[in-house]
């Protein structure tokens, strides 16, 4: 752990360099959406996404993403010993072995849009072994039952934090041009519950799903969980998000938070998978607002406080197939969407150049 | 056009080559999705989409599509005079070169996606030359108008349903494992809207839509027409989906549907876009209802008749994104999500194969 102070300047020089996006680019952006040979408004969603990435990368038409990477953020959770998921923790480590081999969910996904993955220990229980694309930044082996008291301290929810702002810093350093969220941690969508309905104020009822998939007595147990969590915290961690993250995050969301902040003042676009990432991004926009800006929601889960957490966020998820797996599967999935919003609006002809005729005023 | 009763033979060959896909195939997904290194049901509508391309192609894992076209269906209408639309009937012939320039949005998203374009003339108003990926399988130069009359003759909606069903043979003939519809002509949102008000029993005022962007008094005209056409229709139209086409579709909805046939019977799945492909399927399962089980509905378009007329085929589409411009740009943006689904069954490690612990009973 770095010397607190050191830390804590760290974190205010992140946060000061998330700035807002381009206006002039995303204006240039809908101007040229007016030229192209379509009915105004015909590709939906796609000329906002066009918009918003001219925006985020200053250029218009914004780059056709060719170099993403999925950052998959890996921890253990400590409130696992409170019977919140019928998963051994170990997955969480196993997990890792398999994203290492290529066998996950996420590797598949990743190949086919031609990404990258590189998995971040930040915290899990069991060793895991460094490589080319496992990146050991680990800040304590798991967090505590949050539970029963503060997931971690301070300190190591901002160390968590500024990993995640290194990692996203390295990537985009070395020329990955789309920076995909990903996560792995058995239990973690406990903290993200947590997380959401502190930040939002709905009802443990209302954040708390099934994951991966638990059972009615199971999902009773984990709501208690997350309600009693949020019952504890008092003001200073409500208006604190590092505070918050050491109450009742994870390390991975912690890390996930520094991810987006990392990406966004880099003027990186964000790509968001779900619910873990979404409750992370809450977390980065307490710090920072205009952090919003620079992101794009790849999916929405089947998780029910993912839903909420987008509209919170004024997010629209381009991919809704009822995914919940996490690892970064959903917002790989939607790699495919940004890139084809990039090249409509880059390579579409103009009514004048294609010589087609307009509709009648 | 070739004799009656010979295209009537033809047809009924057509039809009874579309058998039900593979159950065994099937289950064999079914049963590969659960060994998978995942909770059950966590890849959400992917897992439903391997299974079906298993059925549809009798492999599992079903093949990962390496060569998919865009058939792009274009045709006039004769119900342009009676004011449905605010563009010139000019444009359907001009968006043709566009597609044959490659300037258009269809054009960009197969690009994008690796996929062909193939643009089929079965009855556009102006002359359309003929080239490499231009065909000319034109029936008449554009339809009647469908609010004074039939649009057609039996025997030319016969006629185009048998070009398209052709088109279809021959480019699965030719190597092609992905057939994406498409459609070009402006006006052809209110012949859709007829088959499916006609097709579902919907009222006049639920399928009509404001196509590619109409105002309130248009919007109002073309309901008229609709309400009209459907009204005149007998019992004998209701009864024969190809006098329903002659009375009431386009020349490129009868194409669709032959299109759709037709590659059902090659087996090789059908990927669709918007409400004119949707119409021309629900055409077509009238014609052989085991057709809709080799469908994956590609995009969810924003005019009303496409999400009742997907409800009523029981698919559920893959894109959601307020899309409503036809040419096929729906279902090419779909692509590598079908692709995905397929590679997903084909490549995740099991769990036994990469040791990874099952959930507690």
């Amino acid at each position: 752990m770095s010397d607190p102070a050191d830390s804590q300047a760290r974190l205010a020089a992140l946060v000061a360099a998330v700035r807002p996006p381009d206006d002039r680019a995303a204006a240039a952006a809908r101007e040229r959406q007016a030229q192209l040979t379509k009915p105004p408004g015909a590709l939906g969603v796609l000329e906002d996404l066009s918009v918003r990435l001219a925006a985020i990368t200053g250029q218009c038409p914004p780059p056709v993403p060719a170099s993403p990477v999925v950052a998959v953020f890996a921890g253990d959770h400590g409130v696992h010993a409170a019977g919140v998921t019928p998963w051994p923790q170990e997955v969480t480590a196993a997990m890792v072995e398999n994203f290492r081999a290529g066998g996950a969910a996420v590797n598949v996904l990743a190949r086919a849009c031609g990404a990258r993955v590189v998995v971040v220990d930040v915290g899990v229980a069991a060793p895991v072994a460094a490589s080319a694309d496992v990146l050991s930044r680990r800040v304590r082996a798991g967090t505590a039952d949050l539970s029963r008291g503060p997931a971690m301290s301070t300190d190591e929810a901002r160390a968590a934090l500024l990993a995640g702002a290194d990692v996203a810093a390295g990537l985009a350093a070395g020329g990955h041009d789309l920076l995909l969220t990903g996560d792995m941690g058995i239990g973690n969508t406990t903290p993200a519950a947590c997380l959401v309905a502190a930040l939002t104020g709905r009802d443990a009822t209302e954040v708390t799903g099934r994951g991966t998939g638990v059972d009615d007595a199971t999902l009773a147990r984990k709501t208690a969980v997350v309600a009693a969590a949020v019952a504890r915290l008092g003001e200073r961690d409500l208006a604190d998000p590092v505070r918050l993250l050491a109450a009742v995050g994870g390390l991975e969301h912690a890390a996930l938070a520094g991810f987006v902040l990392g990406a966004a003042g880099a003027g990186v676009p964000v790509l968001l998978d779900g619910v873990i990432a979404g409750s992370a991004a809450l977390v980065a926009a307490r710090l920072a607002p205009a952090v919003v800006d620079h992101l794009v929601a790849g999916h929405r889960s089947a998780e029910p406080a993912h839903a909420l957490l987008l509209a919170d966020l004024g997010l629209r998820p381009l991919v809704d197939l009822d995914l919940r797996l996490g690892e970064g599967s959903g917002a790989a999935l939607a790699v495919p969407i940004v890139r084809a919003a990039a090249q409509l609006l880059g390579e579409m002809a103009t009514f004048d150049a294609a010589g087609v005729a307009r509709k009648d005023a």
